[in-house]
């Protein structure tokens, strides 16, 4: 696949699009809707997996897994998580496929196999879970449960995105279970800022933790709170969501436990998540129109070396030089890539590391053998340098430290020089159309002001941020008297 | 849940069942066939699949993800492969609810959203994986292709068993595509040995590598490898499979590739898998009538330490002693467990900690406390032992990895001594009646004995060895000549 060159500026969605396919990350599937995550893009979703996975596991958190389908009448138990969610799902209503009598060798759905009743592919697991739960709890002792799932999940969407927006997606549901309401508070509040320590160290995206308006919320949550990333072209993304969920799932599916006095009481419930809808977060945080910029942390390569060399006595050579080094940037955990294809010319893998974001890339030709050097190239700031090889493995491994910093900090510059304090509804318009990134501005509170704002201009609220200044003011759009600004944006 | 005490003599169906769910490694769920993996449970399919995964990446496989759905029509395009699954495929039907108008808070299925083509739900994913290699392939320099992937599958069951046989179940599916049949056999081959190596060392579960016989083999493979084992009644189990599918998919979704002459052929394939059935293998290989047994290999608690004490005195005195050595026996990688639970005695502990099969189980009491020493107990034998603390974590690593021999070696024994060479008819029916485990008999190689035995015993051919010895003989069933023993049984 040739990359075709279309930049940021000149059309960032054809861009994106453009990126995670000849970056190898995702492509489109035969399945509406659906896509292949490439090996080189899961490879970067297995990291990020793992990364997450240690912060749940030191969290107190342990895996389980639970079904992929949910009974209706089981989904419709939750009636405000049902409604949220009935529009898109994908629903089971046979279980066998027959001979097509009419069609030499094709199949066609056996009318006899129908289900007495259908079954919903999972688009969240709430439902299934609290079933399950009630059978797990019946006394405090067996308080809290703290339970992760890896899954796949199903929301039928019309206008789909590779990575952003598919009808299958991949993420991770953590749903807890716990005695009091103060306790499921303080956890929905501790995955959220696990969520921002990952995504600023390891993603290198600085996000903007808060509360979702009453209209955002997850459909069944009593308060939900994210993290809100910006992308390059001023949009906002929420990157991963907590929802603190009241007794509403309980009661639904009347999950009670004795208290230490004996008494039967409802139990308290949180769901949390993020899913492959942070890759799509990466690329347009930190990509350029050369392709992807991954950070150091998550880059399944972090290092590639490209010998530059003519005949089998010269790429000896180059071996024999860089054979002990690669050992020990392995030995201290960085990964290595010697690319010694004979089929591609040095030009070559040069674009297509660059394409793929690899962080540092070395160059070493005759002459560096001559002098004891090596060129080595970063992918974020295109810098090249010479650097001689004594000691290289500390100057690489203090390279990619660096360079993790740099690209965070460069994100973190871009979303602080794009939240924009207005005051007026003029400056609100034109700050969204001109300039766009957050605006924060004064605000009614009522659901009627948002969707009217909404309607306007397509900003939504992202969130209320946690410690939000109080401050008197009055509301940019109604003119009503405001307690506090809140934080809104154009939004994938 | 109380143990309910079934022996494995009394019933060993029920004692599998039962052992399942009393050391919470899984459930029933409400969605018939579907299985709820508990935390317990899945912690152990965890270290499998860590295990396995550095398997796949040492042989050069990178993991990708694909569709859970395949559209019908690509699903029925390999027509052996699809008729093999027809029967149990779960089908899309309709991607949305609605509000059901004769049924307060209920929802129904919109029938306005019934989709053009009907969707399956995977049961394995040949048929959209290489839909999609179609894509990836165009010269010999595309391959080979070595991709696995961790999913999960549905095949629509009516009778199904805890991780033996259910409508969903989690696996690893390897997809690869070659430029010659010499290299997708080898491959093939590779895979069965990856298998085995890790059921030995990991599982330590003795495996018998074979060829699967024409009748028995995955629906569009030319050639299926396999490993059986013997669970403890004396029934096979067939733990994993590797198929060599010939260029049936390459034909089917006509994927060619151009050799380095320029001319095009066909590609050949491979596909490989183990799935959550290798849990129940897990349990009916090593386990006893008090519960759980695993190998420290696969142990997601290897030691678990109890004290025995009376008031926090005593508690402190014994934290005090054990602190530094449980400290050391992690540094070494070894999980461990203090369990200090005030809510239950050690009597309670024991018996759940033997439920749940870890494999070290450490008691220190007051007395143990004066004198230097601790009690060590085995799961495993149930062997009882006072230590002194002298170099106690030394101990105890020898100790983890003398009974991973030992469990392995109890197993291979049992297995040998269940492998019984018979002559004639009689034989062959006496020793799967009274004796059980594999039956070593000649067959005259057709598909109609082999279909015969089967109805008059529920004995299949479970494999053809590896290097299977060439003998004259004649078929037990039919008296015809043979040319070598094949090995018989009754299966799981």
């Amino acid at each position: 696949m040739a990359f075709e060159k279309v930049t940021r500026e000149q059309d960032y969605s054809k861009w994106y699009n453009n990126l995670v396919e000849d970056a190898d990350l995702a492509q489109h599937s035969s399945v509406r809707g659906c896509m292949v995550i490439k090996p080189y893009g899961y490879a970067i979703w297995e990291k990020m997996q793992a990364e997450l996975d240690r912060r749940f596991k030191e969290t107190g958190h342990e895996n389980a897994y639970f079904p992929l389908f949910v009974p209706k009448s089981l989904f419709e138990a939750e009636e405000k998580n049902a409604e949220g969610f009935a529009k898109e799902c994908a629903v089971v209503t046979h279980y066998r496929l027959e001979t097509d009598p009419d069609s030499e060798g094709k199949l066609r759905v056996d009318p006899n196999a129908k289900l007495e009743e259908e079954l919903i592919v999972r688009p969240t697991s709430e439902a299934i879970i609290w079933n399950t739960y009630k059978g797990w709890i019946q006394s405090y002792r067996d308080l809290p449960i703290l339970v992760n799932q890896w899954a796949n999940v199903v929301r039928w969407e019309m206008r789909t995105r590779l990575f952003l927006r598919t009808a299958e997606f991949l993420w991770q549901e953590g749903h807890t279970a716990h005695a009091t309401k103060q306790e499921a508070i303080a956890e929905t509040d501790q995955m959220v800022r696990v969520y921002e320590e990952f995504a600023r160290n390891i993603l290198a995206i600085p996000t903007i933790m808060g509360h979702k308006t009453e209209s955002e919320r997850f459909a069944g949550a009593d308060d939900t709170l994210c993290i809100e990333g910006l992308m390059q072209d001023g949009k906002a993304l929420q990157m991963g969501t907590s929802h603190f969920l009241g007794q509403n799932f309980a009661k639904a599916f009347d999950v009670k436990y004795a208290t230490k006095e004996g008494k039967l009481e409802h139990v308290w419930a949180t769901s949390w998540g993020v899913s492959t809808r942070l890759m799509g977060a990466l690329v347009m945080s930190h990509s350029d129109d050369e392709g992807l910029v991954l950070p150091p942390n998550l880059a399944p390569i972090q290092v590639v070396i490209v010998p530059i060399y003519k005949g089998l006595d010269q790429l000896e050579a180059v071996t024999d030089k860089m054979d002990p080094i690669i050992k020990n940037l392995r030995a201290r955990g960085i990964s290595v890539k010697f690319d010694i294809r004979d089929t591609h010319k040095p030009g070559f893998k040069f674009a297509e590391w660059e394409r793929k974001g690899v962080p540092v890339r070395i160059a070493i030709g005759q002459r560096d053998l001559e002098n004891g050097t090596v060129e080595v190239a970063r992918r974020d700031t295109k810098e090249k340098n010479t650097y001689e090889l004594t000691d290289i493995e500390n100057k690489i491994e203090n390279l990619l430290a660096l360079m993790q910093e740099d690209i965070y900090t460069k994100a973190l510059n871009f979303r602080d020089n794009h939240i924009t304090l207005v005051n007026t509804w003029e400056e609100f318009q034109e700050v969204l159309e001109n300039k766009g990134g957050f605006i924060s501005a004064h605000w009614n509170g009522t659901t009627e002001t948002e969707e009217k704002i909404k309607q306007a201009t397509k900003a939504t609220i992202r969130c209320i941020p946690f410690d939000n200044p109080q401050e008197d003011g009055v509301c940019v759009f109604s003119g009503k008297p405001s307690k506090e600004r809140v934080l809104f944006a154009k939004a994938y």
